[in-house]
């Protein structure tokens, strides 16, 4: 059994990762910490995780604490104090911040608005993205877990962008429940502010768009400009993302699916459908992707994820799994809640 | 014009009673106060009133304001700092809090946690619910606006009472939309909290209860016993009361049907239907009314209002007209939404 | 006061339009028509409108009604069998279909699947949008009422084209609530089916798509490419358009603003902000439009309506306010909810 | 492994009980059955199944179809046509629709409209709550899977009746997600006619009332009157049912406490907490139970269930498991979505 700790508990993507960890078969969740509710049981704050975290919250982790996978669930900017230490005692790490996703320290500082603190480790960090990266994860000591925004923007657009199919530039039109915007109350995601909204926010000025261009001109040969507008919808959990882009030559829809279909053909959780849903990935880690034409060359690719699960949780657990030589899919074979 | 000033107005029941004087043909809107926001104009805190409202918050109401009428949207235990001078000033007021609506000091006491501090109006104050004192609010000069949950639950169930047809207890389950909460984020009004539930609080111990209780007890003859539990369901405006009773004899629909019309025959804003919905009063200062029976003497009473209006500013707006000798309907001749 | 006539009234739409006129200081809704449901209460169908509208639904304009004005809530291909007759009688006509937007037979023969049977009526006809053409509506006999999305889209986006400020390439991409299906139960607004999720429709085909086309080539002065994919989201009233161009050259925030408000000096039913509300316009006829630039070029419009009100029932009076030679405003003053 | 069979397989029972079977560990689904749906792919009905069921609908359950155990997911009045069969071929059955629930076959005919024509079996089948009913269920050959309401309602109250601590009067107020309603569009499940609204149904008349009634007087001792309102509520998934009773002596939150944990300390599936949540049990096999004094004797317990999983597929599967001599839990860990 993989020992494994859960450091910074107390928000929804911690308690999503217990969810996966405590199901999962090859994973013993030994230790989770939280600052603020330190003493109090998990089961207190989390009490859907009744009957299966039998722990309280530590303070933080021990010197002695014996775990051999970390998952980082703490804000932005404090990930970077943590990866050395649990490095350096031989730990593995999945960090689900944004602390080690942009490889390039002056694009941390433009976006997050500090400093790097831990660049060494930085530039060993790798990008998790099982289905474009899936061989980097394999020897990874640390993983950078992609947002949640990108995660969708990014598996819904790579195959055209890794084929050379399309232009260099790329609106993403994203939908988000509100648990993306995490546990603490505030004014934009306060109930009788947005349960009869939909709300676009940081309009051209979200920290996910460098993240989704560094993705994809990884992926693809040249420069990606990325214009990406997150919207709040009065859902809980999913993210549906709208992606237009223009086709560099005319192609059928037959074509376009043979291309997702090939890109993704080792990836079990993508599901390339007519029409994605929101409902039928809820809770689960799957991707569900489905595009149209508009005119010629005018393509729309839709895309659908969990937030919490492939946009978090879930995609960290695959990569552990990946990081441990496990089957990717092992502790994640939920097929969604459907409805 | 009746020159009307808004204590309180950074909240929704602030914005909700804006919005009705706004466009009342008889009534002006010369000042709106709000502490937090002195300086700032109402139509940024409250877009929706831009080309309305052409105002900026006063700190407080100043000493030369020349007023008729003063609408408080004050927290429960500031309007009883407010009431005094004011009345003293000879400026007619409906208090929108829950300050004078307990008739006993000690009730007060016992429900809101502090004691009262203005007795002397409190005795004089008339509970502002049209449809049942009609007569006493036409001469008062302080009115204490019902709260929402009782104006929904006591319109239901009055006629029973009244006519001596039903047991002296009373359940009353109530489903709110979130508006109900005020305006301020909290962890139960937080979008991922509350959208996916139905979430029961202060059961037992809401300082409803004892208003309920009282207005059924003035317009009845004996005591009510009144278990009331309010919950909170995910949408924004609107409550549905389900009332729970036992006749004290059998009785078919058709009668307390007539029972129903003729209690209301002078009541404009109440429409006895068969199943009361929240759409159809959403805007509105209306109250559906119905009822079915569940076996021979177990009486089921449903009754739906917008709780910001009829359960706030509208009925606050009724109760300023008839306190100026107005048609009680003057400004408030709007359908509801329907849809 | 104007006599008016609703052919068409048992869904959404006739709702609506009765709703605005039962409130209308300068009309008298004398008659609504309803094929299925000829015989029963407009209230009976329509609970919010008892005692606004005490009407029974007549299976079909009579010969001898005597009346001014003709609100078509009927459906697209039905319009256009009764305006020829109604255009006869005198009778000035607002068809809230899409039988008449179209300048061409033969774009309506590929978007609505069916030949158009009235051109003679369809070459007179005035697209109704009093933003961009009131001048040709105030001497219309005949208005064709925008559909809602159009509406939305180029409120939001014809000052740029008006004033050739950006390329010929639009994306459109739009949030709609649920009602804007029509009160027929679907498997698409089935609540279980689409509460949950972002559900997009219609991805490049949507009949939308030409009207939107038609409005911003009318204004500006060249071809443009419309890119439109509608997603239904779990509101009921709403749409929210995010829509995406690249200027001409690099313009300012401040600058863009100033070629807004000066596009709409004369439009009392716009309000251009920070970001665009769905509550702030529920129930009323305002629009809403915010701005924001991603990149040097990159331009992101968003705006909101009600897409019953504005978008449907509420311009149609407007239209109706100008073929009269009222204030087009008149029984619209309606803030908005605004929570 | 247990060989199993769906019949009945195209609306949400059916999926959700393939959902739980496919993942189950003892477990194999080898047929899945609908009329409407023969020959379609069981994951192009259920895209979220893609990848977990690899079969197509069969028109019914053929022959020399070789299973241990089949679900009815079928509507009521037809499963009774699969299950004398099914017995006769030594298939163990579990029926998901309301044939079998009820005891009296004059009580079925005055609650299902229709006489029982299998009243043979009806003697011999087991109500499937596990909680209470557990022993019979080990022996059991044919199950009756208990209604959501009931389900919800019973595990809330059954440990005061068979105490004998209440008094014989229960009026439950139930809180429903729309899901409840099955697969199949209509007017009250419309969402522009839901979504912002509470709606009371079938007051007074619900068939689960018997049910309910028959459940909790064959725990106690005697007769229960129940008053059962059931709403529809804006939420997809999960019911809270609030339940009002009269204890015959004043008792204390801590002793009703050890009651309740005493009365399911063999009991799994149940959490007994502060105030139970929809989004804890979300998609599992969970209970979970609240309650409150309200007064010396009034007594309000609530609980919350997935009305699809505990209340329908899960608790089927949990029969199952009893009836097969698995650990009840098996194949059911999982802890809900928790938000």
């Amino acid at each position: 059994m993989i020992k494994v700790g859960i450091i910074g508990g107390s928000g929804y993507t911690g308690a999503e990762t217990a969810r996966m960890v405590c199901t999962h078969p090859e994973m013993e969740l030994v230790t989770m910490t939280s600052r603020r509710q330190a003493g109090i049981k998990v089961s207190k704050t989390h009490p859907f995780l009744k009957g299966f975290v039998d722990l309280r919250f530590d303070q933080a982790l021990s010197e002695n604490s014996d775990i051999d996978l970390a998952f980082l669930a703490t804000p932005h900017g404090a990930s970077m104090d943590h990866v050395p230490s649990l490095l350096e005692r031989g730990i593995k790490v999945v960090d689900l911040s944004g602390d080690y996703r942009l490889n390039m320290p002056r694009e941390y500082r433009q976006w997050y608005g500090i400093d790097h603190r831990d660049v060494v480790n930085l530039n060993k960090a790798v990008y998790g993205m099982p289905e474009l990266f899936h061989d980097a994860i394999t020897s990874a000591q640390l993983v950078a877990n992609p947002g949640c925004y990108p995660t969708c923007a990014v598996l819904a657009t790579a195959p055209l962008f890794a084929n050379g199919l399309v232009e260099g530039k790329l609106i993403v039109d994203a939908k988000s429940g509100t648990s993306g915007a995490g546990v603490e109350p505030t004014q934009i995601t306060h109930h009788p502010t947005c349960a009869a909204s939909v709300t676009p926010y940081k309009v051209g000025q979200h920290r996910h768009t460098p993240e989704i261009r560094q993705a994809l001109e990884t992926v693809g040969q040249g420069e990606v400009d990325v214009v990406f507008t997150p919207h709040l919808v009065p859902i809980v959990r999913g993210i549906l993302s709208t992606c237009y882009m223009t086709l560099n030559e005319k192609m059928d829809h037959e074509s376009l699916y043979e291309v997702y279909e090939d890109f993704y053909k080792k990836s079990p959780f993508i599901r390339v459908n007519g029409t994605p849903n929101i409902a039928s990935v809820s809770g689960s880690n799957f991707c569900e992707i489905g595009f149209e034409l508009a005119g010629e060359r005018n393509l729309v690719v839709m895309a659908t994820i969990d937030n919490l699960t492939k946009g978090g949780a879930g995609q960290a657990v695959q990569n552990a799994n990946i990081m441990f030589g496990l089957d990717q899919s092992t502790g994640l074979k939920f097929p969604g809640l459907g409805v």
